[in-house]
């Protein structure tokens, strides 16, 4: 990895060049042919696919080549405990539930409430804080709309039978110098962290241990969690099982420009429980690609390429491709002035809050029907 | 650890010297004063303590003070699956079933099905084959007189909703310094293995959290697993629990005189499975302290020290010690010849092992009151 960033699966810094991480792990372009080939069954692609945020993948192709067979495929993905959930944390599972629906597959959604306690060296919380710290989490993602009968969500300490047990035999082909390479270990790193890995591949292949043959597995991934499926995709060969497809979604950006929304950067964070008022003067405080001064912005346009309030539209808020154009002609022709983008852009984010919190609330009702534990 | 003799928890090797161990690291002799207290409790000792095969302890003066308030102990010992148990796997279980009937407490027998797999390189056998090993294993175990509403057996992996979720909390604070250190593990060494000593901490601290207030534990332990409990007293310490306390038996020597029985070492091995011609014929190869020839050992006599018969007597068949020491006596001023001594002895183990699977068979009813699992 160049210098310039740094993108494993505990540190995520500096300006991420997706093109050059694709090509570094050998990840490919999801490119026209294939988005051709998903269009044949999911009808009109999602605007995380059609712009390009979904950007690459490992062996999609393969995967609709078995599901052109009759081979079916399920989907697994999973939400490290954070505090709060931001609005980067639901581009992968928004892209998870549009694949449930059109294809009507399986999800299992892995909630690695462990992890978080392993991971942090000071973290003051105990296992059973990180625990229904998590719980929160789930609601959120629950709200997203997906099917119950379809979707299974589990925690690694309750679902630890199931769980520790196809750790184990995963565990048994990773070595320390392994995991030591590729997450940056070193000989001070705690045990359980160095077990970890184990655990988050054990979701793609749970289907197949429990059917007794296998079953393909896609994922839908942020890239900072690539390198737990680059360990694992080799020993799950060795174990008999397919290895798992991949599809990486790019990050949702910082309001600052930064490369990922991050749950420490507060002020360039939108949480999904942020007040409408706080959204606003975060918002507000966004960077735009817009000239020094309005006069200024009216003759020479502005750039929505660099500007955060059009690429918060691009990534998440206007699905509509040609609304979306306008909105960046706009801004390109200044026609758009930062203050009344700005406003319109709270605004939407606020509905969106507003409703995602409604949608939550109901989500708890539902809580029994989505997970499982043994 | 000098040059001539090797312990750890995965390997047992050369001629140990018990005194030098208990030095090396830090292990407190059983002394008059001790066994004056424990007898107090227990009334007349049990042999393996009578005879030092007990031979040292961590902290079990702290034990009996505890137990004096009015805060008893538990106990907590374990079983790493073996293809069939032998003669020398009963002994620290025959401790720890004395210690329950004399005490009346409960005991916690931790069977860590997961270790044998991730610890054998080239073991082709699946995790699911191991299981129902230590399935028989526990049979073994029962069979010796465990108490059904004192005792509970649970296997690692499905138990592993307790057993992992506290684990994570021991991982914690063990760095792979501290394993590499302690267990010789490598850089190439599984990361399953290196987790496992996590798993072989919780029990000792299982009562405590299950009643929610600090519990004495007491662990009868063969030494080579010392060094797990060398690691997990200081976490326990850091984790606000008691440090588990520690009494060591000595290991039943092989017949051949070496230090420890084995698994591995067939000949010089009697297992609990073993029909009565193969027992005889294993007892009549061991090695015993006498001359070459009849008329030379009614001149001079025989060594008992050196002399397996004789030890096998002292370590497991004669707990009466006028006896034993009457077949002491008639080793060392030679009245007593090596065909009828072994014969003798081959009979005491034929006589024991039909009665313990007979009680082995009445154990497999009685499994379901012993096994616990979430």
């Amino acid at each position: 990895m160049p210098e310039s960033y740094h993108v494993d699966a505990y540190k995520v810094e500096g300006k991420i060049d997706y093109d050059q991480f694709a090509k570094q792990y050998g990840l490919k372009p999801i490119d026209p042919e294939l988005t051709k080939r998903l269009e044949k069954y999911t009808g009109p692609l999602h605007f995380l696919l059609r712009r390009n945020i979904v950007f690459a993948h490992r062996e999609l192709d393969w995967i609709l080549n078995e599901y052109e067979k009759g081979n079916p495929f399920y989907l697994y993905t999973g939400r490290g405990t954070s505090k709060g959930m931001h609005l980067g944390h639901l581009m992968p599972f928004m892209l998870a539930k549009w694949l449930q629906d059109k294809f009507g597959v399986e999800i299992y959604i892995q909630i690695p409430d462990e992890e978080k306690y392993l991971a942090k060296k000071d973290i003051d919380m105990s296992l059973d804080e990180i625990h229904s710290m998590a719980m929160d989490n789930v609601l959120d993602i629950i709200a997203l709309g997906f099917k119950p009968a379809k979707t299974k969500i589990f925690f690694d300490t309750n679902y630890a039978n199931t769980m520790y047990k196809n750790a184990v035999r995963v565990a048994k082909h990773i070595t320390f110098s392994t995991v030591k390479d590729a997450f940056g270990f070193t000989n001070e790193s705690n045990i359980g962290l160095l077990f970890y890995t184990a655990m988050q591949a054990v979701p793609a292949f749970l289907k197949s241990v429990e059917v007794g043959h296998n079953v393909p597995c896609l994922i839908p991934l942020a890239i900072d969690q690539d390198v737990h499926f680059r360990v694992a995709r080799d020993v799950l060969g060795k174990l008999g099982y397919y290895k798992p497809s991949i599809i990486y979604t790019k990050f949702l950006p910082g309001l600052d420009g930064t490369s990922k929304m991050s749950s420490s950067e507060g002020g360039n964070t939108i949480y999904l429980d942020d007040p409408p008022e706080v959204v606003k003067k975060k918002v507000f405080r966004a960077l735009t690609g817009q000239q020094a001064t309005a006069e200024l912005q009216k003759k020479y346009g502005g750039d929505p390429d660099k500007c955060m309030v059009c690429q918060y539209y691009r990534y998440f808020f206007e699905p509509n491709d040609k609304k979306l154009e306008a909105i960046f002609k706009a801004e390109r022709n200044g026609t758009l002035l930062a203050g009344e983008h700005k406003a319109a852009l709270a605004d939407t984010i606020n509905k969106f809050l507003k409703e995602h919190r409604r949608k939550k609330e109901r989500a708890r009702e539902k809580l029994d029907k989505f997970i499982v534990s043994d």
